[in-house]
């Protein structure tokens, strides 16, 4: 796999919040390599509101570790 | 997307349970940007007790790493 | 709405852990807003018990952030 | 409510897991003060797989801010 | 109970992570004490995907306690 | 069980959230350790949005212990 991670620091607080995002994204597309696979789930879990919810914890998790390596952008 | 996040500073602590609501709804809107589909789920979730707490689990998350960037207002 | 959050110090541990269930409380009431949908939802999570560890653990998740902000009660 | 929670400090990291139990228990009896409910409901998830995955969760939670709170018991 | 965690201080990062899987299971263990009951609960939860993702968690969370308290085995 | 964790230290972050998916899946070895099993498993919750979600917050778990080992490779 190509690099895509090579630093935690972000300039502003909202690109640490996508980099948290892509943190998340990874997490899944580590288990489930397929982009179709993981293009055919999309709609289910995207329409279902606790899945969207339990997606926004695993950003918020990630959130805290860009943030901690950013020293929360002070 | 506009600037939505420049700062996790707050003046209070209510502020910044109010920026980890925020957070949270985020991590939902970036994973389902139809603004349509998620007023579509609000009903449901809003009436469920378990979603409503998993909810709150994740602006719990959220409140950690906002309550740390303000030193926890003390 | 009116302040409910002027600080995270309190004066003893058991307060801080009121504390937070009020913050957990507090994400679910932000979320759903209507008292009376609230109330409604009481009986149901109130008597599962998965739903009591999930209240729990959101409990449990602010506790830290209060406790760090009080530097443990030492 | 009578005093339950003095101090975070535990002599021993043995009694800060137990601590850790009793923190997750009280998160679940400040939702639900009915101790017959409560005892109405231990059977089903003392036998839930899952149910004991969740419970077990929630003392690492509470175990994280204990041991902070004993400096590891360094 | 005999004593069984006297000391969150590991030699190395691996038995640190033993430990933490010493910690989820007594989690379970204070909640269910019965041995029996648990034996007979193993077959399902090791035997669904799900399962085994949130016995992983709670292990992960003991272990973030106790990488702390080793100071990371720096 | 051979040596399989030896330090938390990684060069990059990429290597780091690499150790985190090491970490989550050792989780599960070791609660499942019948390889056989895990392998059945893996076309169930590899096509299961919510599963695929519930594995990456575990890695965002470990992640952030991994990190916080690392400095969070400042």
């Amino acid at each position: 796999m190509a690099d895509w991670l090579t630093s935690l620091q972000t300039e502003t607080p909202q690109q640490g919040f996508e980099l948290a995002i892509t943190l998340a994204r990874k997490g899944v597309g580590y288990t489930q390599p397929d982009p179709e696979v993981r293009e055919k789930l999309r709609p289910t879990y995207a329409e279902d509101a606790d899945s969207l919810t339990f997606a926004s914890h695993v950003i918020a998790t990630h959130f805290q570790t860009v943030a901690a390596a950013n020293n929360y952008w002070k």
